[in-house]
């Protein structure tokens, strides 16, 4: 037979987190590579009580097709839980935040276009984008955050920058105050429209983070969120805000990939969520989220060698680790598999010019006592990946004695 | 904002459906436009004891992500239950069949790509092309079915050519055994793939429909499945299978449309389908449909004038109409809604030179007391459209006398 595949078909590659997760399916591994949330927060009871309700009252309408744009009573909840004024005829219900970067792709790329990313980005952003063919670039970051002259040097005809503001994957870090003023500016005064994606955000440590840079301009922004770390991810549903220019092709889009995302999921997310149920239940995954990075912050002061980097995210889900001079992710991967413990090495999330030396560790899927174990083996793993340097820590600590 | 939409948004239009039925929605309108499964086949107590059991011996796994090839114990299920040898490894599970289009698009057209489809095919699959900016190509029926010299004359460099051979949306209707041997055998030596859409299969009325194309040669096919027609639509669950040199690309593809399909719903769905589920459920579902297609013939040969024609459904959902010479069902829409009743205007369902007389009807949906008042209604309707022949017909009447 003579399948012909789409030339858009060659540029589409496999999922390197996929096939290093494969790499890492051994029993008893310790993983810091998935972007799983932990099961210990889905409100398993309550989505057990809303099933019952949902299908006990309203079971046919649940189960039947419904609207494109989604269950009303939802998208109202969704536009009322926002920091801005929203219209829900502005909410799109997506089968995951996923699914909104596939019909933003759709829409909004062309083959050729330049898109804009930040430096590393979303991993499931560049593959969702790649489809329609785009000219991917990353705008660099410096040590105030984004770089603003790199970005106006790029926007030149760009379709839009997509942007993570809180608590990024993979960084974990996030765009103060001042940097979202300074870049919502930028783009207004640039034309370019911002594709913002927060699927993190409500998961804040000690403060919320600041305003979404589309609340500083919705008309210059699609803004994608997620009901997957709130509630659980296995259901499937997100969002998007999309201004009243783009949400009609939106819809057409979401028309043609599923019809709409399934009626009895929103149902139910819907009914619990009603009388405020995440205002009770969001600050249970802040905490045991913070209390889980202390461990691993922790953790890392502990077992790492010199020159080992690494931050201090204010919220989410991950830490991000630069290894010394030298050193890489990718060599040290299979020495942290021999010892049990997986994560992602960094390059995978660069659109372009990868660092090399950085990997990606989720502190929230394993237990704090895997935290421990787990860290102390990828330090030994660097260790032995570094004899000379392991052997002059050692020596430092004989002179030491 | 500088908000630039890709060309392929272009030539993307709102359904012609869903427009159809923004007119139609007026409290008490008798629908016959829809492709609505009736509801009263959901088995909603199987769902809700399936959804308790699945969240509390399950919840975690659930809830959470999961891989973007499917449920392994669904995958197998749908394996099964074919009626050719698949392996569980070539099972796709898709969000609602119309997902499985969008990846098939993707993966297999590129811009001008020749696509074949039926004369007149599904609107849903017309819709998942379109953006992918395929030339459509409409496939001669005759009398015997396909008209197989005009497949041959349009075969070269397709793609591939679209077809559902059981119970068609729109028509109704099902290629003969004769009719599918031919077809797979021309296709085969035309060296062009088929992509099979069986949406409908197990809604037969009288006696199972011939073989899939698929079952006569699997490296030659992509077949698609869904579990909204036996199951529920509100779920969105589907399924394709498909040669091992296309499955890693349609993968890839999937992962990023939507990472996978929610696990939760994929769960329930093999809770409530073990132990032979369906050998006992769709009996009812046909059974149902059977008696309400006989309620609409029966309604059809009292109420409807001369001229008019319409087929005889084996199964699916429904019934094919076709106005006399001069008559148009775009004008007949307005005049039947002022007489509360709905219907799908048939040029919506063709890709090049629609029938304008032709015009589809659901027999499912509404209740066999609203099809001799919505049939009625058609018919006063047509009659209104057409008072030459109405009076010619009183005039027979009044000879007859």
């Amino acid at each position: 037979m003579n399948w012909t595949q789409a030339r858009r078909a060659e540029k589409m590659n496999p999922s390197v987190i996929r096939e290093i997760l494969k790499v890492t399916e051994k029993p008893g591994i310790i993983s810091f590579a998935g972007g799983l949330p932990s099961p210990k927060t889905f409100p398993i009871s309550e989505f057990s009580a809303a099933c019952e309700k949902v299908l006990r009252d309203d079971g046919q309408a649940a189960l039947q097709y419904a609207a494109s744009e989604g269950y009303a009573p939802l998208r109202e909840m969704v536009a009322a839980m926002l920091p801005w004024e929203v219209d829900p005829a502005q909410v799109l219900i997506t089968t995951g935040s996923q699914q909104g970067l596939d019909l933003i792709a759709k829409i909004l790329i062309d083959e050729g276009s330049r898109v804009l990313v930040e430096t590393p980005t979303y991993l499931g952003a560049l593959q969702a984008f790649t489809p329609m063919e785009p000219n991917i670039l990353s705008v660099a970051s410096n040590a105030n955050g984004l770089d603003l002259q790199d970005l106006k040097a790029k926007a030149e005809g760009a379709r839009f920058f997509y942007v993570l503001p809180n608590f990024q994957n993979p960084t974990g870090r996030t765009m103060s105050e001042e940097s979202r003023a300074a870049l919502s500016a930028q783009a207004s005064a640039l034309g370019l429209p911002i594709v913002e994606d927060n699927p993190y955000g409500e998961l804040w440590f000690d403060e919320p983070p600041p305003l979404p840079l589309t609340a500083r301009n919705p008309e210059g922004c699609v803004y994608l969120g997620s009901f997957s770390k709130v509630l659980a991810p296995g259901l499937r549903l997100g969002f998007m805000v999309a201004p009243k220019s783009l949400y009609p092709k939106l819809l057409q889009a979401k028309q043609a990939a599923d019809l709409h995302s399934p009626s009895f999921n929103q149902r139910m997310v819907a009914e619990v969520m009603k009388d405020g149920f995440l205002e009770r239940h969001v600050p249970t995954i802040r905490a045991l989220y913070k209390s889980q990075r202390d461990a691993m912050l922790t953790a890392m002061t502990r077992e790492m060698p010199a020159g080992v980097e690494w931050n201090t995210p204010a919220g989410g889900m991950f830490l991000w680790v630069r290894l010394p001079q030298g050193m890489n992710a990718i060599e040290l991967l299979p020495r942290a598999v021999e010892r049990n413990v997986a994560f992602v090495p960094g390059w995978a999330f660069y659109a372009d010019h990868p660092d090399t030396r950085t990997l990606r560790l989720s502190f929230v899927t394993a237990s704090v006592e895997q935290i421990n174990t787990g860290v102390a083996a990828i330090a030994a793993a660097i260790n032995a990946l570094n004899p000379e340097r392991e052997q002059s820590r050692e020596d430092a600590l004989l002179v030491a004695k």
